[in-house]
């Protein structure tokens, strides 16, 4: 299986909505993205100093398939509408674990 | 399902040896701690600039388990042991999904 896991840090001054909508808007994607085999996405719960503030685990068939989603206009879209005015840094890591 | 991700990014001056001895031991410990229900380590393929090195994504049925992961000795010996030896950066986060 093919592994996607992204950290997110938010800017200090993205409103809490803001973060709820990128996380929701997120979690619509696996219904508009067929290769995206499983998509979990969550707000950090506060429990450590120096956490991101998002991470999302996704699962895929392989490297195509996980540029497919890349390049999905979906996908396109919540980057733009969402990632981009409110994350401050991201931090990936794809891997191949069953 | 309470779920940990972590993205470990190690020295440049890492040897490869070292890397895969941190990824074998980190594998190591569903064996030795009952509370992790799912523990999934790898390195990063390298299809991304400015990715970290490993990821790990475990799942624990509340925080009151993951806690007692964090404090078990087997995970103590491994952050001792592996972990803080070859890691120049970590990041994580906790979150609750589904």
């Amino acid at each position: 299986m093919f592994r996607h896991v992204l950290l997110m840090t938010v800017r200090p001054d993205a409103r809490p909505a803001e973060v709820k909508g990128l996380v929701e808007a997120l979690r619509g994607l696996p219904a508009q993205i067929p290769e995206i085999l499983s998509y979990r996405v969550g707000e950090d719960l506060g429990l450590r100093d120096d956490n991101a503030t998002l991470a999302l685990v996704g699962e895929f068939a392989d490297e195509r398939a996980w540029r497919t989603y890349l390049a999905h206009p979906a996908h396109r879209a919540v980057v733009t509408e969402h990632v981009e005015p409110v994350v401050a840094a991201r931090q990936s890591v794809q891997f191949i674990a069953d």
